[in-house]
């Protein structure tokens, strides 16, 4: 692959020059474009070999663009904030936000690359490295954020050349330069450090983020072939592209057909034995505070999502929990509407900047699930962006268990005559009053809706690492036990 | 002081029940006031003695209040991120926005009594850090965040007696309990905290941020006296207040009188020689890398704030800055309109928040002299709030300077002639003409209130360890290398 980068690619200064004006102009009109609509972010990916000119890029790009909009991220050794939670973590934490470039030096491709280059990674493990990696960037695409993945490629001796160049000059004189592949020393090294990456540009090269692998070996060509690559990422990123129909063409889960919703298969009648209940909470908040302050604990994290009908009692149950645990090692986060910041980013990145530390916990009252519960129901998501969604909240889960987190989630369920009642009791009780809102009401009138988007839910999110408890919720005690039960296992497990 | 709490303190199960649902009713409405007026945040600071109970009262609270808006905001030993950065800036980071609750364990407090309990603090060190204190509460106040700052108190006996029990209990069967004080063990070691704690409670009590020291012996009193301070915290945020008009009080600079211009003290007709100009940004250029990449420097953090007339050259200026930096450790913030969530903070956070780790370098294009500049001069801020910004800005830079951060304030200036020379300049080049907007013709009329805004700004922040450097920059070329000289400069004294 990629054979042409290894011919000369030469540009005089003139050359340059000429076309540097235009190309400038162009650049920032694209960018105010971007800046203005405010539907997409980009992100320049600067790979490649030291020495071939990553942070004379960076610069360049700075030079030509306006830096208002514009940051760097930068990802070295990870912090212990960052090693304290999943890999991917701190990359969504910088995300940049809609309108806005983001130039990034030693992108996730760099940590995956160096660990197969230093044999930790086998085949097989590298394969599912590289296959969540197309997945995350197809994601990202999808909410508007666009890739530019460059790799800067450079001959291996004209590379060492530069690189010995380099780390003289590094001490004193010359600018700084950003080395990323210090430990591959020898020619040997770097032989196979070549060859991963060169399979891992072939294999990460997707239609909507293919890699460009960029000739460095004369600056002039080197810049102006980015600058152009990054004007054509702006167009498509300033453009109206109405959302993909790839993903409507997938069979969209039984609109029109009848299907039984998985309500109708629990007995909401259960109810828990009042003798004996308070001594059940009692043990089984015993065993969470055990399960939670436990040396073994320490490695992992809880995440916690609750979900159910209105007045099924996700807050009484979420109390049950919470009191049993360090109040310095829970967050509770109620799922409100997003902020600003939050809303120029791809959707999850809200749950994403809440994804506990290791050794704490999160409770999620109502959850990244709203994307195919009220989002789904009430319009507010295209039927393309709740259908990929199933997809995402899967690989977002499953990238938390990967990580040793314990995902457990919550549907609490009850009757439509026993939502009824307690809505009543709600409005009759002055401190209860503030639950009751007209939405709750005007959600009631959407309930076969609403099971049928659980129904739809449950059957495509319910996965091995994190499957659904469904919590028969007409008697609140009862629901609380089995709850807190369902956590425990989990944690156990 | 606070003799009384040492007197017994009781209250009946059947008095605290009668008690409570009024209570909990009043709170909730007080907190939904709270959370739908957005004016002000609510931080209840729960320290105290081990065994008092800190953990239990935040239980209480979460369940007297509606838990969507609150939130508990814990710190124990500072992670390497915190530790790189001022020690104030974790408190920053989790600031609650306006509308919501923060429940905080291990406050600033915490930290600071520990080391005088510790002897790591001789008194002239412990009165600056509550000196600090009690400035950075106040201006946490007046930007309409209200602190409750509890402290649980507990004879030193039945303290002791519980503390046990709770050691006992943490292993295995009861609840999770907040330990803070494990390290003073001894009776001798108690009374030498209890008496840095009484001393820093009366130090600490101001009018618009008293302690409340609450008898905790018995857990109903203690939740009941909870419960009430913070109704009356909650009802004084959800207030009208108007601005305190103590601040307009105090001189206003010299809004009547006549007060000559800084700027005509600068000759601005100086020029860069062109022979030698190349030679000189050059060899500034390589000191710059040399002090921000040497072992030295990453212990400390550089700050660079530009300022100065529309069209002064700021971009430029930052452009021969930039190069010079390492790609990987710098980064521009372009100050724009705030976030949601930046508006929903006091004026500092969004400055706070980019405050870079030590061995990196943060260059802000305007920054947060906007308040007594721009915002001033449009009435974006009232009198009072830019009158008290000169004092937080030099609190906020002293605080940068404590903690090894090296600031420089740059002032680009122009003469009116020259500015619309550029004006038109830029109208006239296409890649330049985004950089003209209607507004930058509107503030060339408010010229005078500018230079007044700016002659003001200089006299009340160019403080001894932050000073302005005042940059003639009619040419272009001598502003560039009188920045530069600056910043290296203030990195190798």
């Amino acid at each position: 692959m990629f054979q042409s980068a290894t011919l000369p690619h030469v540009m005089t200064r003139a050359e340059f020059t000429a076309l540097e004006t235009p190309l400038r102009e162009r650049l920032l009109d694209a960018q105010f474009d971007v800046a203005e609509k405010k539907r997409a972010a980009v992100m320049v990916l600067i790979n490649g070999s030291d020495g071939a000119g990553k942070g004379e890029v960076v610069n360049r790009l700075y030079d030509w663009l306006d830096d208002h909009f514009v940051e760097t991220l930068s990802y070295g050794a990870p912090t212990d904030e960052e090693r304290a939670r999943p890999g991917a973590w701190r990359y969504w934490r910088d995300m940049p936000a809609k309108g806005r470039i983001g130039l990034v030096l030693g992108s996730w491709h760099h940590r995956a690359l160096r660990n197969r280059a230093l044999g930790r990674l086998d085949r097989a493990a590298y394969d599912d490295v590289l296959e969540n990696m197309i997945r995350a960037e197809e994601m990202l695409r999808n909410e508007g954020v666009y890739l530019l993945k460059i790799w800067l490629h450079m001959d291996e001796r004209e590379a060492r050349r530069r690189l010995k160049k380099l780390r003289e000059a590094n001490g004193a004189m010359r600018r700084p330069a950003v080395i990323e592949w210090d430990e591959f020393d020898t020619a040997r090294d770097r032989a196979r450090l070549a060859a991963a990456a060169m399979e891992m540009i072939e294999r990460t090269s997707t239609g909507d983020a293919p890699w460009a692998v960029v000739p460095a070996a004369d600056p002039h060509y080197r810049d102006a072939a980015v600058g152009d690559l990054l004007l054509q990422t702006l167009a498509r990123a300033a453009a109206e592209t109405p959302p993909s129909p790839r993903t409507l063409a997938m069979a969209s889960p039984t609109q029109d057909l009848p299907k039984p919703s998985l309500v109708t298969a629990l007995d909401l009648s259960v109810t828990a034995d009042r003798a004996s209940y308070g001594a059940e909470l009692a043990a089984l908040q015993r065993r969470l505070t055990e399960a939670t302050t436990s040396k073994r604990f320490r490695d992992k994290g809880l995440v916690v999502a609750f979900e159910g009908n209105d007045a099924a009692g996700k807050g009484g149950a979420i109390r049950r929990v919470r009191e049993a645990l360090d109040p310095r090692r829970f967050r509770v986060h109620g799922v409100a509407a997003p902020t600003d910041e939050e809303r120029a980013r791809p959707y999850l990145w809200r749950f994403w900047r809440n994804v506990p530390r290791r050794g704490d916990v999160a409770i999620f009252d109502r959850s990244w699930y709203g994307r195919v519960l009220v989002e789904r129901v009430e319009g507010f998501a295209e039927p393309d962006e709740w259908m990929r969604a199933y997809q995402e909240i899967n690989d977002f889960e499953r990238e938390l268990h990967e990580n040793n987190y314990i995902v457990v989630k919550i549907w609490l369920a009850i009757s439509q005559e026993e939502q009824l009642a307690r809505f009543h009791d709600r409005e009759a009780k002055p401190f209860k009053r503030y639950k009751l809102t007209p939405e709750d009401w005007r959600n009631r009138e959407k309930w076969g809706l609403y099971e049928a988007a659980m129904t739809d839910m449950v059957d495509r999110t319910s996965s091995r690492h994190a499957p659904w408890t469904l919590v028969e919720a007409n008697d609140k005690k009862f629901a609380r036990l089995k709850v807190l039960d369902a956590i425990v296992r989990r944690l156990d497990s």
